[in-house]
């Protein structure tokens, strides 16, 4: 095995792959390392925690074939720390790695290929495909992505839920206090139902940079691949069934108010401070009588605070809530100004843009 | 009391004042407090941990005189969520404090001035004082800030020790391993010997912002006054001796060697992510038959590096030390060029600046 590669691009390569990479002391040491293979002139860093596996392809000069797993962290950070445009070359030497980059010199104890754990076969041409810009892939997850559970109790619900209804794919998370829906992608020609561990698509978030401008995403019956650029991320997903989530989304309101998203977020926020020794809880009061939404701490130990925001108001609402699950939910408005639902203080708050219809977000109530 | 002040200009003095605040249940819950008080128009805001004391004055444009201490981080955190350029207005009403602001208002429940701590009286005429410029302060106290200790069994080592000799103010650090010297002012009238926490003098450097540019620093027996711009820091010295380090700097040595500071960071850098299992033993080695320099890592479970930088040896030298001390002390050089001086292997290295003098670091070696 040999590679001889520009530092800057070994280094940005081994950032990404080195991550899911245990450090130190794994039970089994083989996940520390990267595997890097040259087969036919192409080279790839592989490095996975068995729930998930990395790969990226490397534009080298020059190489020879061969395999060997080396510590994946130590070789990122010799790499990053080398300055750029150096040329390194990788060279085996029994299961030790050679690298020298100019005068810098390192010797890397590997271990045989052998050992590193089997990677999932999959056959692509009967997954189902979906393809969609990367601008929008992030801007969607990020509108669930906080919704989800770690709960690892409920595994269902510790994933994000890719599900297509009515020609459409849908994205949606819930705890059990809270759920976000976005819709995905329109015009969708096949189906799915597939729990993605949201900690496998963090890690697809992270490792989208502004080079890369698509993203495909492919199903199977128990895995999801991810791919874009010279990487491809591919996680099992979680078994287990989602909630019926949509009868949980009241289909009508009793009353909606429409408020400036950032008035409101300011005033929530306002109010969470003085309502941390309550775990966050606030009140949200509409009044027909004053045409005015007012947001409030309940009073404690330290003082108690209340805003007041003028407003149409057509009927008087009030309920409790978490504040944070508030902040939250606001920050994934993309609009200007917010709609809140509202049907009664026993069912949830609707939380949508005022013109967009593709997110959707309800937050329970708390006990009043 | 009363007070009318612009939102970002409490935000700002609220932000100093409140960090040294306790934050939730501290013994005595009033340290949680900052104080509020009006006397004669003049307002000034006092937070303390008992070791040290900030007080900010506050320019406003309405007041009426009055004294009270309501919680510090909540008030701080409620201002800096105001609009800015919004008036704010807090008036005391028995104990509690409401504050409005347009549509915002909240109240916070205060605590009689009577329970707050009394702040040391300090006779400024019969201090030692010393004057200089903002900038120059910081560089030197981050000069000499890392070499000090945390070990709290050796008290007189967590402080900086302020010290006059030959008409020259140095500042000096030791954790016992290293050592850190900064000539600090020049030509000064009086003596000073005294030991101030790391704590404040990081508090210090973190409450010092590009607006100011003259810090004055005033000593008595036991304590320490920083005063600059708007607000004043006081804290108790340490009481102890600190160790007479001047004789632990080498007056001369056996061999130097003039090195580019950014390359052998690098090297050092290299060596150091090899190094970690040896705890950051690295070897540094000068030999005049090939005329290099070589940083290496002890060969170890993962791999081993080494790196050489070709320049003038007149002497072979030979020695251990840890990489993080040596990266450190390469970060406090101000120079292109760094000297670095040696005296076996037994003796500590000494690091300056090609050029300059001012900045003197030391560091012990590591048995072979």
């Amino acid at each position: 095995m040999e590679i001889e590669v520009e530092s800057g691009i070994l280094a940005k390569a081994l950032s990404v792959v080195s991550r899911i990479a245990s450090s130190g002391k794994a039970t089994l040491p083989i996940l520390n390392n990267v595997l890097i293979r040259v087969d036919g002139g192409k080279v790839s860093l592989t490095t996975t925690n068995l729930d998930m596996a990395v790969v990226e392809y490397l534009p080298v000069s020059k190489s020879k074939d061969g395999v060997i797993t080396v510590p994946a962290k130590l070789l990122a950070e010799f790499a990053s720390n080398l300055p750029k445009d150096t040329l390194v070359k990788l060279a085996l030497d029994g299961t030790k790695v050679t690298t020298k980059a100019g005068k810098y010199s390192s010797v890397l104890n590997g271990t045989v290929a052998d050992d590193f754990p089997e990677l999932p076969e999959i056959d692509e041409v009967k997954m189902v495909s979906y393809k969609m810009g990367v601008d929008d892939f992030k801007a969607g997850v990020n509108q669930v992505l906080m919704a989800s559970s770690n709960d690892m109790t409920r595994p269902a619900l510790t994933g994000i839920y890719f599900n297509t209804d009515e020609d459409a794919l849908y994205i949606a998370a819930t705890d059990g206090y809270r759920l976000a829906e976005r819709r995905f992608i329109d015009k969708v020609k096949s189906e799915v139902r597939a729990i993605v561990p949201t900690s496998s698509l963090s890690e697809v978030m992270r490792s989208l940079d502004d080079s890369v401008e698509e993203i495909e995403i492919l199903f199977d019956e128990t895995q999801v691949r991810f791919r874009f650029g010279e990487i491809e991320i591919t996680s099992k997903l979680i078994d287990g069934s989602f909630p019926d989530y949509r009868k949980l989304i009241p289909k009508t309101n009793e009353a909606e108010l429409v408020l400036d998203k950032a008035e409101l977020t300011r005033v929530t926020k306002l109010a969470a401070l003085f309502a941390r020794e309550a775990g966050g809880s606030i009140v949200l009061e509409a009044k027909t009588s004053t045409k005015t939404f007012s947001v409030a701490s309940v009073a404690n130990e330290f003082g108690e605070n209340t805003s007041e925001i003028d407003t149409e108001v057509t009927k008087d609402e009030r309920m409790i809530l978490n504040s944070r699950f508030l902040i939250d939910a606001l920050g994934a408005i993309d609009e200007e100004k917010v709609t809140l639902g509202f049907s009664g203080k026993l069912n949830p708050i609707v939380i949508k843009n005022q013109k967009s219809d593709k997110y959707t977000h309800i937050i329970m109530p708390l006990k009043s």
